[in-house]
């Protein structure tokens, strides 16, 4: 289909396939809480890796009801934290995408279990196996369609020894780490090769 | 672990690490050729959905040499295709990110095949089930590591139409699309539940 095709789909149609082509992605769950200890938590497949060394991640936030008050307590408090999804909790995690008020915290609603660690002012997920906590660094407002690149710097990790190889790759796999695809649509996965790092005089082998 | 001993970590095991972190990822590869017709084919693990009114994706590209051929083309050309991968090119999609000069072109290097369509000047993958090609609409770059945001716009797409739910779902999965998790580890999918839209008063239920 080309561009004219695109443009005269029917909204939520276009929604659908848009979110579908960037391939799978993946889904967490944000803890926040605002400067009166008033807690949120929000489902976003927005996330994404933006370099190691500073430790730093992005995401996608559009000023959109549900997801503002996860920006406004961001920008309020600089802290957050970012939360695996796996099979037992997905459709909580997918429930927090609901539109409740900003006084009705989303663990409550959805029966989640915040989760408070030394020096980081943001709630983890109790339920979660692996995740981190980010401190606020910058915001880039995209022009280009209105939505907020958020940029964080992680601060604390939280993952079960067994699962960080010895080259420091975490096997998310086994801790049962969800990713989705489209709006609405959550998937396990199964590992089918990890390859060294590649040379142009020879093939990958298998590690 | 906390923010002191992520900058102790050894650089390369604190890139495994924090490339983890974030989930599992959309992993591509990217078709491009710069104006005299010189092919080159790249491995991304960066690319996100921005957008699906325009349709939009971004994509963080690294300044380092593999990806800067990419950048270039895209900024000459403004064209660029994204091609999903699968099992049966695995292999051939990681090697492509060995450092080939800018005049071997990564198509021939590691036995893929560019296929050209009509008013698109940059290659698509033959072999890839999920395809699509991009406009350059706007580049941004994040001062905080020197990484930049190269925003696109989907203006053609090539997906079999059997994969495509009447709610404009795209099947990736079905299409045998794979996710990657850290730098180098590649993994199929199994569909655990789809879920609908959420209300604040009602439990989602499975579409």
């Amino acid at each position: 289909m080309n561009k004219e095709e695109l443009l005269a789909m029917e909204t939520r149609y276009r929604a659908n396939l848009i979110n579908s082509l960037g391939g799978f992605k993946s889904v967490v769950l944000i803890g926040t809480r605002d400067t009166n200890g008033l807690e949120n938590l929000s489902i976003f497949s927005s996330l994404f890796h933006l370099g190691a060394n500073p430790a730093l991640c992005g995401l996608i936030v559009r000023p959109d009801v549900s997801e503002r008050h996860t920006l406004e307590n961001i920008i309020e408090t600089g802290s957050y934290t970012i939360n695996h999804l796996h099979k037992d909790i997905a459709v909580k995690a997918h429930q927090t995408s609901a539109r409740y008020t900003k006084e009705q915290s989303e663990f409550e609603q959805v029966g989640l279990t915040p989760l408070y660690k030394e020096g980081i002012y943001a709630p983890f997920v109790h339920e979660s196996v692996v995740r981190f906590a980010c401190e606020f660094r910058e915001m880039v407002p995209l022009q280009i369609n209105g939505t907020i690149l958020v940029i964080g710097e992680i601060v604390h990790i939280d993952i079960p020894s067994e699962i960080i190889a010895e080259s420091g790759f975490v096997n998310i796999e086994a801790a049962g780490t969800l990713t989705c695809s489209g709006l609405d649509s959550y998937h396990t996965t199964q590992k089918l090769v990890q390859l060294s790092y590649a040379k142009p005089d020879q093939w990958p082998r298998e590690i």
